[in-house]
């Protein structure tokens, strides 16, 4: 029935609410029931959970008929796979000491995903690991894994992390004793089944929740699902199930990035029953006249879920415009070398933000460098490098007017296609005696004068790696010595992120490639584990005879204590710029300029990714290195241990000059 | 000229003595000296150590002639190539907060190395890390490996660690401040560098030596030369240098293990002088007459090395059959899938200690079997199941004689090529009344009687791994209910060792393949870095009703805590086997008979090397899988962390039933 629709998220899966039910050997009327009572899909176990395999055997061990729920005909295709997600037996410890449950375990697992298989379910929902480890458990998974059609194995993992700390430095091993982080069992289930891209989590929140820095390592996983006890819930004032504050959050969080809730357990005492009862958080009464037919138990839980996705606020535009992007891994442009197409142009020209703080930067240079005194008499000249289609032109001349100042303007763009745009844009707009276009590369063009200004925006993701050094050095040239250049400096970012998903994307591509090269990507489902810190910093005008733009950077993390471990699959990167003198623009998430969407983050992906403890800092290494005809970043972490240096010689990935 | 030969091992290259020398001009005179004062090659700077290319461009920048030793005419190329590794400028220190220091230190080491390629050198010194940290050292000779054509770099690490090592579990990175171990940072430039096989080590040996765990690490890393300073040396009561007896079984074990000792320093002062000085160590007059030339400074030095090579006892017979096939992977047997070829049987049965093993458990199964008043009336029923050619056959029948028992033996034998050498030595041997041979495999063999005893040999390195209890519980069939297997058990031994040799060989296949199979190796240069553990054990004859060779087993192992840390490049495997009461045959070095050569051990591999930090256990997990038509082993690692499980649904390496 859905939870309700979010404005601009109408596409996204949580909308989707589940049940998790008992076994019922009469699949059709239990999901009827649950359908009923509101519900989109059952998580159901699919196995009579009296069964084991060894006392099959010693029995009759004849028949060969194995007590699945039903057959495969009880319900159509599109119903078992639309609707019904296997629970696979709960019993299962697959790493039992008793060897005879560790085979009935593992023979019943291999026969419950085959028969769920069979059925074409989306998905299997994976009891818990039972002990300290989880060895043999991942084993069997991860051989089942590689033969798995397109189901998803769901590993149900309680959200829970001791809290007591102060074991710093504590080593690797010693989980499960003294502390308790499931998010350790995870990792190591994980990595012990390669990442495997169809296995993911399903989180059981219970009614105390770790940390929000623990938390939030989560958004970085897998996870798919969170499935939420009746027990978890309050009683409010009206005698309704409600959540506390911070499971809010957590549950608008699972919303925001696509966890489906799957609700458990059993409807609490003194809840206010009958079919009739209104609930206090609903406002959609159609629901609750099923003719005929029970109120659902937990149906006022159902109904409270439903209240928060409803009363979150409507998509804000720019999500909206950015939802196809996230967490989709682009190339980054290379517009030295390839010349932008027009629909490139068009898009990135409709950032108006942009544009407005470039004007807001010109007209300040512009007040700066011509008293009002003068402004009738003085010109100024100002160069636009890299002028595209004009957008930067307009700008600054919108700048000329606001503040009265007189200007020439050359507007340098290497595109010849994008000329032919200027040619017509300085026609229809009457801007001939101001605007001489100059079709030439800035590295090489011999200008005629001297600029008092230069305007660019060559800047990329990562600030320079769209190799606004190198041009701006090359235009220089014709920039007096007490010119300006707006932009007068920009600074790159570097942060360590759990990032999974993009993780597997890479992987997918089963090369070294793909593992060295820096991707343009709307980061969403991704955990940040600590603040971004600058890495390269890059003036304009520079004392040429002294600079070079190699730079190498060390940075030194430290994640929140309360975070408990986290796996750093790679470096998100941002840029900050100072256009002119309070006027910046740019990325880095706590200075971002609001309503921009000219770019995305970059991110830098590690091979393998690293697991770091609490206490133990994330040391990363960034070289900008520049050859003859390409600049290319070398990367590599040093702590908690080495991993190798990534690209190097730009081998996998480079701009070319 | 040689240190001296040691017999059985003339081609180990250790014999070769090398001298650190000064910065000299006269390149021709400095080798001279040297190849005359005793020393087979140099390492000698290739560069005035005054040279900084940040000077050159501010005084001249002109003649772009750079400062090295002569050019490359003064030399023969045979001579630069056998005689000369280049010492690369001590003065580097790529990891220097000062940026100039940095530049002109990455400058440099590039033409440095480019002019020892452009001389075809085989080797080039380069300098110890200066810092905690080595990322831009490690990331620029990284670079340089990426293009170098043979050339080998020796990275130069003191052999040192603090020995304070009571902070077991302390955070991995801790490295530098409160304790010191030079092995950390060598890891740390080796990983940034990809393991790369033209990267090893020179070790700096000091006056103080560090655990000898700690220094047996090493013998598992790509060792090439060993250091030794003048001031290392003691003086010995005629005044002449020596080492002290931990020194001398370092520089033993640097001898066993090909490592080349290079000399350095200053002559002490008080040392007897003189060119017709005899050395107390020296047998050798012949090396001291060399007319009119000066005796150089560190020729008692030399003398003693010298004399501690040719001390050395000649290598063992067995070693030196084995010498061809150390660190040498192989592939396994697949007895059971192939027939093995004449050769291959004839080098087994040259292995007389199997074999008298095999006769004393026959004998001693024999005497408990039949009592010596029966010996004449009673036949006992002996089945050699897997007979090959006969040599099981012939050790029980001389068991039979030895004991005075009678025997009626069936020879039972798959190979129908084995099967012609076996009738022909029935025959020569006339044996025709007592043996039948039975051209069947044993698993389905119908035979006309049950047998006493059954003999087998079908162990593999890993004692399972030829599939011995397939076969075994194949042939129980028509073993008495009383019968006797001979082996009675057997069981495999796991050991976590530093193979950095190995892992390169594998590394160069770039698949996956290879980094999932178990090889017959014999293991050299490998440091073993705790106990073996046993593993699966198999017991015969087995009750088969509750019996499967299914097999799954969890392991600990703790390294010493003075050991340091260590990286873990896999698994070195062994077998020991009870053939009958306490008649034991294996290769687990701790009981391994002696003087057998029938088995290797055998080494599972790593995907990724797992560095462990002293005090951490390394946990690792072995599965021994069936299935219908193969058998294979699946292995992964916990702790200190997780690995994939290596093997999954034996996809890479299995063994054909």
């Amino acid at each position: 029935m859905t939870l309700g629709e979010r404005q601009g998220d109408e596409k996204n899966d949580s909308k989707y609410c589940g049940v998790e039910t008992e076994f019922n050997d009469d699949m059709p009327l239990l999901l009827s029931l649950n359908i009923h009572g509101g519900f989109d899909f059952v998580v159901a176990p699919l196995m009579d959970p009296a069964y084991r395999p060894s006392l099959l055997v010693s029995s009759n061990g004849g028949s060969g008929v194995l007590p699945f729920v039903g057959s495969d005909l009880v319900l159509s295709p599109s119903q078992w796979s639309s609707h019904v997600v296997g629970k696979i037996s709960s019993w299962l410890d697959l790493d039992s000491e008793d060897e005879m449950v560790r085979r009935d375990s593992e023979i019943t697992l291999k026969q419950e995903i085959a028969w769920a298989s069979h059925l074409s379910l989306q998905a299997c929902l994976l009891p818990a690991p039972k002990g300290v480890t989880c060895a043999n458990y991942a084993r069997c998974v991860n051989q089942i894994l590689q033969n798995l059609s397109n189901m998803q194995l769901w590993l149900r993992i309680p959200l829970e992390k001791s809290d007591d700390d102060d074991d710093g430095g504590r080593s690797p091993n010693s989980m499960g004793e003294e502390h308790r982080d499931s998010w350790e069992m995870w990792n190591s289930f994980r990595t012990l089944s390669e990442h495997h891209s169809q296995l993911s989590v399903a989180l059981d929140v219970l009614s105390s929740l770790p940390s929000v820095n623990s938390l939030a390592r989560w958004f970085g996983e897998p996870v798919r699902a969170a499935i939420i006890n009746s027990n978890s819930f309050l009683t409010n004032a009206r005698g309704y199930p409600c959540l506390s504050k911070r499971h809010q959050n957590l549950v608008t969080q699972f919303f925001n990035h696509s966890i489906q809730i799957v609700l458990s357990g059993q409807q609490m005492r003194n809840l206010p029953t009958g079919t009739s009862g209104s609930n206090s958080h609903n406002n959609n009464n159609q629901s609750e006249v099923i003719e005929g037919m029970q109120r659902h138990p937990l149906r006022s839980y159902l109904d409270y879920i439903a209240y928060l996705y409803q009363k979150m606020d409507p998509l804000p535009e720019q999500e909206r415009f950015e939802l196809g992007y996230r967490d989709y891994l682009q190339s980054p442009l290379q517009p030295l070398m390839d010349n932008l197409e027009a629909q490139t142009y068009e898009t990135f020209e409709k950032d108006t933000t942009k544009y407005i703080q470039y004007q807001r930067a010109v007209a300040k240079a512009l007040v700066d460098r011509v008293p009002d005194e003068q402004a009738s008499t003085i010109t100024t000249v100002l160069m636009v490098v890299g002028a595209g289609r004009g957008p930067l032109v307009r700008a600054s001349l919108q700048a000329a007017e606001e503040t009265g100042r007189k200007l020439k303007v050359y507007a340098v763009e290497k595109n010849p296609n994008a000329i032919v745009t200027l040619h017509s844009l300085v026609k229809i707009e009457g801007w001939e005696k101001i605007v001489t276009i100059v079709s030439s590369d800035m590295r090489c063009w011999d200008a005629p004068e001297k600029a008092d200004i230069l305007v660019s925006e060559l800047l990329g993701s990562f600030g320079d790696n769209e190799l606004s050094p190198e041009c701006l050095d090359g235009a220089q040239r014709f920039l007096k010595e007490d010119g300006i250049s707006i932009p007068s400096s920009y600074t790159s970012f570097f942060q360590p992120v759990t990032a999974s998903r993009l993780y597997n994307d890479i992987k997918s591509h089963k090369d070294l490639l793909h593992f060295e090269t820096a991707y343009v990507v709307k980061l969403h489902r991704v955990a940040r584990l600590t603040s971004p810190q600058p890495v390269f910093t890059f003036n304009h005008p520079e004392d040429l005879t002294k600079k070079s733009n190699h730079r190498y950077k060390k940075l030194r993390f430290e994640m929140p204590t309360d975070t408990g471990s986290a796996l750093v699959h790679g470096f998100a990167g941002y840029f900050d710029s100072v256009l002119y003198k309070d006027v910046h623009l740019g990325i880095e998430p706590s200075t971002a300029t609001p309503n921009m969407f000219s770019w995305f983050p970059i991110f830098f992906p590690l091979r393998t990714p690293m697991c770091v403890q609490p206490g133990v800092p994330i040391e990363v290494h960034i070289w900008r290195c520049c050859g003859t005809s390409k600049v290319w970043y070398e990367w590599g972490v040093t702590s908690p241990s080495s991993s190798p240096i990534h690209n190097c010689n730009g081998r996998s990935y480079w701009v070319g000059l």
